[in-house]
C-alpha cells in the first residue's frame, strides 16, 4: 500500500471479515465494504469493488477463510475440505482472464488438503487456523513482490520522457505498492525526477479514477489523457517508456492486460517506445502455450453506452466490450518481475527468471 | 441530411434565424436552439451545439446573415461592409482548428464586397438578400459535395471486413448526407452488405453519441467500441477499412482530425488496414505546408475529468486535452473528395484533383 492506502485488510481471527476500500466509488468517495460470506467476496469481485490480478488474488485467499468461517468446527474433516474445494471452485468463478484468482485458490486448496494429510488427527478450528495462516502468507508475499518489482524496474524508468500508463497496476490492484505503479513510486521514493501521463481507460476509468488519485496522493506528477491521445503523445516525442500490468502471460510471454494494452504496444513500438509490463511470477500462467489461449471476459454493453451510469449513446446500440486483450511477446520489451527482469521475452528467458530460487 | 436530420436550417428570409439541432443533447434529446444574432451562433458553434468542419462553414455563412440582418437598412454601404468584415472576423475566431469556417467567412465576405463594388448604387436591403442567397449556395454546394463523396467514396468500401469510423463525419457534420459517413449510406442505398464499427470517441462521445444514432436511424448494421480497442479489432482481421473525416489538410496531405485519428493511422498502417479521409476541398488549406503548421485547439480539462457533468477523475488532476491530432500523409491511402479520389496522397495529386474543374 502506499500512505494510508489499504486495498484490502483481513480484520480479526479466523472469525473475521475482509475489508476492502469499495474502488467502484472512487475517487470522489472512499468507503470500504466488509465481506462477511464468500457470497460477499464473490459478489465484490466480479463487481469490480476490488479488482487488479494481485489484489484479487489476495482477496480470494481470504475468501477461503470466509468459506472456512461457515463451517462448524464439529464437521468431519474429509467435509469441511470438501466444502472448502467447493468455495474455492465457486470463488474462482467470479472473472475468467486473471489467472491469479486460480492461482491463489488452487494454493489454499493445496493447503487444506496437505494440512488434514499431515494431521490426519486434526480439528477443524486447527484448519481454519492453518488456513488464515496461508492466506496472511500469500499477502505478505504479495506485499514484498510489490517491493521486489519496484527495486528491479526502477533502473528502467527513463531519466528523461513521461512514463505512459494504462488502467490501475497500482496500490489499489495489489496488498502493497502495486505492480507497474511499484517502480514510479519507488523512482520517485529516490528522488527520480518523475512525469506520468495517465491513460483514462475506457469504459470503467481505472485511470482517472484510481491511478490519477494513487499518483496525486503520492505527490508524483500526473497528467490524465483520454486512452485515444496516447499515439499523439508518443509522436511528439513527450513518452519516454510504457509501463502497464497483466492479468495473465502465457509461456511464451504473450500478455493478457486491460483491454487498450494492445494498442499502445503497437504504437510504442511504431514510435521505438520501450514497453515494459510488470507483474509478479504468479501471474504466468506456463499450462497455456500462446495468448490466443487466454479466455477473454466480456462484459455488458452498458458498460460502454453510458458513463459512470449516465447514458451516451442510443440504448438500443450493439456493443463489444472485451474487457481484456492480447499483447504478443514480441511487443513487449521486459516483463519485470519479483525475481527478475525477462528480456527478451521468449519461452527460455521466462523460464530461466520463473525458475530460478 | 438523412431521413428527417436537418443539422441547420434557414427560418424566413433576410429577417430570418438559423435553427439548429442542438447536438450536445443528442441521442438522449432531440431539440433545437434558433440562433437570432451571430452572438448566438458564436456561443454555439464555441460549445459545440453545432459541430463537424463542413457544417460549421455553412452554419458560419448563415452566421453572416444574422449580422446583415442587425444592420439598419438605411446605413451607408461602406459601413455596412465593415460591420460584416468586423461579425465574419469574430465568427472565425470561434474556433481555430477546421479551416472551412474562415472558408466561409471569407467567402461570405468576399460576396458582400464584390456585390457592392458591381452595384455601386445598390442598398443594404439587396446586399441582405445578396449574402442570404450566398449562403444557401454554400448550404446547396455542400449538400452537393456530400452527395459526390459518397458517389466516389463507395467503390472504396470494401465488400468483407467492417469500416471502422471515429468521431462522428456525418449528416450531423454537414447540411447534407456527411463526409466520412456518405460512402457508407451510399453503399447501404444500392444494397452492399455493411458492418461499421464507432469509436465512441471521448471526450465528448461523438461516435457513441452522433455516429450510432445516424447509422441506426439509417439501418446500418452499427457497433459501438470504446477507442482503446480498435487495434484488437484490427488484430483480429475484421477491420476492412478505416474512414474519418477532416478539419484541415495542409498543401503536403497532413490531415488535422478529432484525436485519436493518429492513433487509428498507426494501427491501420501496422495492420495493413486502408485507411481514408473523406473531405470536401473546402477542407484543404493550401496556404499550409505541413500540419505542424495547423493550430491545434486545446479543450477545457474538465471534459477529460468527467462527462456530461459526471465527475469520474479527481478534481485536481492535470489534463492534456487537444481537440484534434495530425495524421502524417504518409498514414493516408486516399482521400475521397467530392471532385475525385487523391490516390497517393502527396503534394502533386492534392493539387492535380483541386485544380480540375
Amino acid at each position: 500500500m502506499i500512505k494510508n492506502i489499504k486495498t484490502l485488510q483481513w480484520l480479526g481471527d479466523t472469525d473475521g471479515c475482509l475489508r476492502l476500500i469499495d474502488q467502484r466509488k472512487l475517487p470522489t468517495e472512499c468507503v470500504c465494504i466488509d465481506c462477511q460470506m464468500t457470497e460477499d467476496l464473490f459478489s465484490a469481485i466480479k463487481t469490480l469493488a476490488v479488482r487488479g490480478a494481485p489484489a484479487i488474488g489476495v482477496a480470494a485467499a481470504y475468501g477461503i477463510c470466509l468459506a472456512a468461517k461457515q463451517i462448524q468446527n464439529n464437521t468431519a474433516l474429509s467435509n469441511a475440505v470438501e466444502l472448502i474445494n467447493k468455495q474455492a471452485d465457486y470463488l474462482a468463478s467470479s472473472r475468467p482472464t486473471a489467472v491469479n484468482l486460480f492461482w491463489a485458490t488452487d494454493r489454499m486448496k493445496s493447503c487444506a488438503v496437505k494440512f488434514v494429510a499431515g494431521n490426519p488427527k486434526t480439528t477443524v478450528k486447527h484448519l481454519k487456523n492453518a488456513l488464515l495462516a496461508e492466506a496472511q502468507k500469500i499477502e505478505a508475499e504479495d506485499i514484498e513482490m510489490c517491493r521486489q518489482i519496484g527495486t528491479n524496474g526502477e533502473p528502467l524508468i527513463p531519466g528523461s520522457g513521461a512514463i505512459l500508463t494504462h488502467c490501475n497496476a497500482g496500490a489499489l490492484a495489489t496488498a502493497g505498492m502495486g505492480t507497474a505503479l511499484a517502480p514510479l513510486f519507488e523512482a520517485h521514493r529516490i528522488g527520480k525526477r518523475l512525469e506520468v501521463y495517465v491513460d483514462e481507460t475506457r469504459p470503467l476509468l481505472q485511470g482517472a479514477r484510481l491511478t490519477a488519485w494513487e499518483l496525486m496522493q503520492a505527490g508524483i506528477d500526473a497528467t490524465l489523457i483520454c486512452d485515444n491521445m496516447a499515439g499523439e503523445l508518443m509522436r511528439q516525442g513527450k513518452i519516454g517508456a510504457v509501463i502497464v500490468g497483466a492479468d495473465r502471460i502465457a509461456a511464451n510471454g504473450d500478455t493478457a492486460n486491460k483491454i487498450g494494452t494492445y494498442s499502445l504496444s503497437v504504437l510504442a513500438k511504431a514510435h521505438s517506445v520501450p514497453f515494459y509490463i510488470a507483474a509478479p511470477s504468479s501471474t504466468f500462467d506456463l499450462k497455456i502455450s500462446a495468448g490466443s489461449e487466454i479466455p477473454i471476459e466480456q462484459r455488458n454493453g452498458d458498460e460502454v453506452r453510458g458513463f459512470g451510469g449516465m447514458q451516451a449513446a442510443p440504448a438500443e446500440i450493439a456493443v463489444y466490450n472485451p474487457a481484456f486483450d492480447i499483447t504478443p511477446a514480441q511487443n513487449i520489451s521486459a516483463i519485470i518481475t519479483e525475481k527478475g527482469i525477462i528480456k527478451p521475452v521468449g519461452r527460455q528467458t521466462i523460464t530461466a527468471i520463473l525458475t530460478q530460487t
